[in-house]
């Protein structure tokens, strides 16, 4: 007899992709390609011509709150993922936000004066922690899941 | 008859999995690669030793060609997955392959002179922007999919 | 009456997740971090302070170690990504901590002198090396599989 099981999909596959991470991620690319704009912008204002990067104080603050924001960007999408991938989708895309948040605050911050930028760092610091956090609890949950449960069969 | 199913995923997993993204990725990952090994030429070539970063006009463009495919490499990650698991598979890789002749076209004109990096700048920027919009096309849909369709049922 | 379910993935798709690959990935988020940190030590020692990233030879060779960890890092995880996912997990996962491993040394030496960077160099290099071609054989196993596959079928 043929079981016909076109129908008996028991998760809806598509409904079940990360749509929360994935905006978020969407939204954090979109910022730091904003970023990116006003060094940009900033080039044009000080009249620093690429590839040229050094210049008056405040153009070298600019173009290094950029840098920062592009030296810690795989990092934190790879916590971001695997925390909400492997914990929670939502708790992961809450700290996401936070990071983008503190990504603003640091480079606003820093654009004005060099000290102004630790408030936003220290932001993006407990958002990057708290993501990590969540993932290596999800890492270990699916380690035992895997391993433990494997055993017990 | 039913037959519940609810620990078997009726498809076969493996010939699911998006070749196409990979690919283009890897494709990607060897070209900024490779771009990186010709700095590494240029170096040799204006006798520019690490960690030096200044020198010679034509020594610091490429630097700064390839430092621009660092900036924006994880965006373009980024663009590509999420156009691609959410949206379209071959839309995006077609897309990613603009990004990558893009990028190369940048990389040859900012060597030679830093206004010939604009129309490689250009296309790059619509790759991005084509990948951003069917990406973003891609987590409408599965929002709508995800809560749309859980409260019909 | 049983149903054959030879075609169906028959276990808990949790633990399917690439815990191993996700653990490395974590891991070398945290190595990077960690690197960015020492430049962080570096600069307090030798007074250089941000947005400024010239200075004495050991600052600007610390500077330098982690920016490279940064310009391959999207790199890296890319290649272990796919290899783990579309060829072997386990494979990826030590090419992985290879790569770390490569990282360390790297960084370590170039700190003390510019040349003794090149071990570090040369074994990152491999561990890339080893995970593209892993990648790339996983790649076309999915291709064949996808389009040999179906259109036996």
């Amino acid at each position: 007899m043929q079981v016909v099981v076109s129908d008996y999909i028991p998760t809806n596959m598509t409904s079940d992709l990360p749509v929360l991470l994935a905006a978020v991620s969407i939204l954090s690319a979109l910022h730091l390609t904003f970023q990116a704009r006003r060094v940009g912008w900033s080039r044009m204002k000080h009249k620093i011509m690429p590839p040229t990067v050094t210049g008056p104080p405040e153009f070298e603050r600019t173009f290094r709150a950029h840098q920062n924001g592009v030296e810690l960007y795989s990092i934190f999408l790879v916590v971001l993922w695997i925390s909400g991938i492997f914990c929670n989708e939502v708790l992961a895309a809450l700290g996401g936000l936070l990071y983008i948040v503190g990504r603003e605050i640091y480079f606003t911050g820093y654009i004005h004066e060099s000290k102004k930028r630790l408030p936003g760092f220290y932001l993006v610091l407990c958002a990057l922690f708290f993501l990590t956090v969540v993932a290596t609890i999800g890492i270990i949950q699916s380690f035992l899941d895997k391993y433990l449960n494997n055993g017990l069969l």
